[in-house]
């Protein structure tokens, strides 16, 4: 499907829709209605599960979202997070740098000063997009965050975080302190993070506020203990930065054990990024054909990430592979310039006496982007059924309950789908309708499972306390008593987490 | 315990701990630890089974949390969502009007314009609390609100929510187009809001960013129906307003029956109050003299509120009774002023014919908050032991797992923890110190079950493949087949649902 054909079907369902509608909406916002929002939590869920999942060592934290100014400007974000824009003198147009020289500088504008910007846009001679006039100029570059008056003073500037990372290396001292004062040590924070982004596009791919789930891996860089054997034989679909640079941009399936043998990647780099890669594949269930772990190169990748794998999925309606995750190997970058900032030593004392400052392996994922790719993959028709095909533990709605006639079993369907929440399986009822028009309903939100009650269910005889239960993929039908339902749907609705052996 | 006690506690064992600590923290912000961030998911998903579980039209929804300003100008935030302060003209601190003229005008200062409250100041000689002169002056009132400028422009001007109740309102006419467009329809919300609080204190209980859960319910107001019956004997711990006024702050148990029969309330009204009321007694398991319903006068409540009681719960840490949640019956005013702000007419025609503009009555909840209450209720000493009763499904660690010896089970002991996890019992590994100190560990942490392997789990004998399981409350110890240990664990961690007979 094409990105507004989707998005349309998206928002008829109410998975999402643009925000504050009625006044117009706000570039860059959207909101997440019943069938969204119940994906993203289990979206959340479901990273959790696999991530936090990796060692007994990691663990789920809930910062603030603001950040004093003295923070940001440790990490850099005051002074380098920006994007070079250029405006047009004639209609103050305002638009990215790297978009409006896309055709005269495929490689991007990264690193340029502002004048070496406008050099290149007088010597091609670069006309304004929106009028066409070649008055364009180039202003100090645009810093993305958005910062806050803070206080009653006036003078107290804070900033909403950019990232979520930051929030955890902040916290990594206290964590420290509350754990085992061991490492690695894993901090994971699911959470928003904005960024005055001066062109939002693509629905979810570039919004104004968004929702991140990353995991930053504290470890001794002499010492990352993990079972590699478990990966050792893993094919990953790699596009290598220095082949590229080369001419080829095709995705070889490499070997995790050749990437490291030969490829210069750290054990414990590879072992997190085959994760990563599994967690497409098994968890949101992605076919390997979609999936590229693309490598930034040297210019491509910011100055403290030593190592850049990015994860992209092929999406049809986003036009071409979009980064969706990524693994950085950020080095000591994080901790020092937060040692430095705050003027607090940030190195640990290991068992042993030794003193360490602990490197960063930064597993980051973008929840909205995930859901766009899980709705652009995972959703579509099958003959004349438009079908969400999502793995069942990330169904918004796990399980559809109908009374086959209302008038005669709606008290029986309405108990059976309170029993069933209480047991732990969320559900929804639905009366409106023939049962055909009501799996159709469900099929498009996803639902694998829909439990028909009929006049069986309620009658004396064979099939009494008994109902349908229909399969979302297969259509496949089956007669299963009330009293063994939700144990067996139970299984299924939970994400899978990492296989131990 | 003391709030500083308390939070002392809190920050040992992880569960907050101020923002940005190594950077000498930012006033009004809070980070949750593992320990908190896991607390506040099981709040959240016990709030949502509770409260969304009341309605099978009831619907859970995640909306952007920044709003455009035209949002905040038709719901009156922009004018009117101030704070009145007192600057000193000396030492240049700034005050809340109410907090500096609490001795001489306990009833507030609400309502009143800088020029009048300025008129008390200089009338009684209130002196400025930080340096004792008699400077201090009133300023316009100061906005609550964060407001960031927004896009590249520097023009375009939008707000972080003051609460998200305002979300709900925007989303109402796309719910009623995605549902099945009848009435009531209930809009529940978890999400951030945001706060220039004058003066944040009281840990959680005053953040400038929080979390709240709010329902709004969206209805018929010549038609609500509901099982009135189901609630009718509920005896209510009630603070009427008039009561008040003549003089009685006493807590009165009144059955619901009663509050609609001669106390004046309507049914909807009081079949919500109940059911919140519950919540707080049956899934916080706050006891009955912890909790009133305090009613909130015409001059207290805001003037759109045609009814407003706040839950309360008497807090030892901060001195008395403090507001964690409220019951707002807001009449048409939320629809009628977002229809004439937006120029669309949110009025909807109901099966029949008839067209009416809905009422909304407002479940609002701050989950900071009660995350406080839960820690100041039911964390405490039991003789030596440090105990956090919190009731099963709320306990951040459900369950505990220990290897007796660590060297010899604990191979078993991390398969177990594996294995639960993946049977959806989430448990902390705990193989540091003795039991005992395992223990007392998991009790301050609320953990309601430890799960000990030990020698006789893994030999051949009469316990192969059993484990111990050890109460927290009661410390009674069970020995128990490990092939029944989730499903007997499982149950008591679900959250309750609203009865429904």
């Amino acid at each position: 499907m094409k990105s507004d054909e989707l998005f349309a079907l998206l928002r008829r369902r109410g998975v999402l829709w643009p925000s504050a509608e009625i006044y117009g909406g706000a570039q860059g916002l959207y909101d997440y209605g019943p069938l969204g929002a119940a994906l993203k939590r289990r979206v959340e869920e479901a990273w959790t599960a696999w991530f936090v999942g990796l060692s007994h060592d990691y663990y789920l934290i809930d910062p603030a979202e603001i950040l004093p100014e003295a923070v940001v400007r440790a990490s850099g974000h005051l002074e380098n997070f920006t994007d070079p824009e250029v405006t047009c003198e004639s209609c103050h147009a305002v638009f990215r740098a790297d978009t409006v020289l896309e055709k005269v500088r495929p490689e991007g504008v990264d690193g340029l000063a502002p004048k070496e910007i406008e050099e290149i846009v007088r010597a091609r001679g670069v006309k304004c997009p929106s009028c066409g006039s070649k008055t364009l100029s180039v202003p100090p570059p645009f810093n993305l965050m958005f910062g806050l008056d803070y206080g009653v003073t006036g003078h107290e500037r804070v900033y909403l975080r950019p990232e979520t990372a930051q929030s955890s290396y902040l916290s990594f001292p206290r964590m420290w302190d509350v754990g085992r004062r061991a490492l690695p040590l894993g901090i994971a924070i699911i959470g928003k993070a904005y960024r005055n982004e001066i062109a939002p596009r693509q629905v979810l791919f570039r919004m104004r506020t968004f929702t991140q789930a990353e995991l930053q891996i504290f470890f001794d860089p002499e010492h990352f203990p993990l079972p590699f054997d478990r990966v050792r034989e893993e094919k990953l679909p790699v596009v290598r930065a220095a082949r590229r640079l080369a001419g080829s941009e095709e995705v070889e399936l490499v070997a995790a054990e050749e990437l490291v043998r030969s490829g210069g990647l750290p054990e414990f780099y590879v072992y997190h990024l085959v994760h990563t890669y599994r967690f497409f594949r098994d968890v949101l269930g992605f076919p390997t054909e979609k999936l590229r772990l693309f490598e930034k190169s040297d210019q491509e990748r910011a100055f403290y990430n030593r190592i850049q794998f990015d994860v992209e999925v092929n999406l049809e309606s986003l036009g071409g592979f979009k980064e969706v995750a990524a693994v950085h190997y950020r080095g000591d970058y994080d901790l020092g310039r937060h040692g430095q900032g705050s003027g607090k030593d940030l190195a640990v004392t290991l068992t042993g006496g030794r003193t360490v400052l602990p490197h960063v392996l930064e597993l980051t994922y973008g929840v909205d982007r995930s859901l766009w790719a899980l709705a652009d993959v995972h959703l579509g028709k099958d003959g004349d059924r438009t079908l969400w095909r999502l793995p069942t533990y990330l169904a918004p709605v796990p399980v559809g309950v109908f009374p086959l006639i209302p008038k005669e079993q709606d008290a029986f369907a309405l108990r059976l789908s309170d029993d069933l929440a209480s047991a732990g399986v969320p559900n929804q009822y639905d009366e409106a309708g023939t049962i055909g028009k009501r799996y159709a309903r469900m099929d498009e939100a996803g639902t694998p499972y829909c439990v028909t009650v009929d006049g069986e269910t309620v009658a004396d005889g064979p099939n009494r306390d008994t109902v349908t239960v229909r399969t979302r993929d297969s259509k496949a039908q089956e007669r299963v008593p009330v009293a063994e339902l939700a144990g067996r749907l139970a299984p299924s609705l939970r994400p899978p987490r990492p296989p131990r052996e």
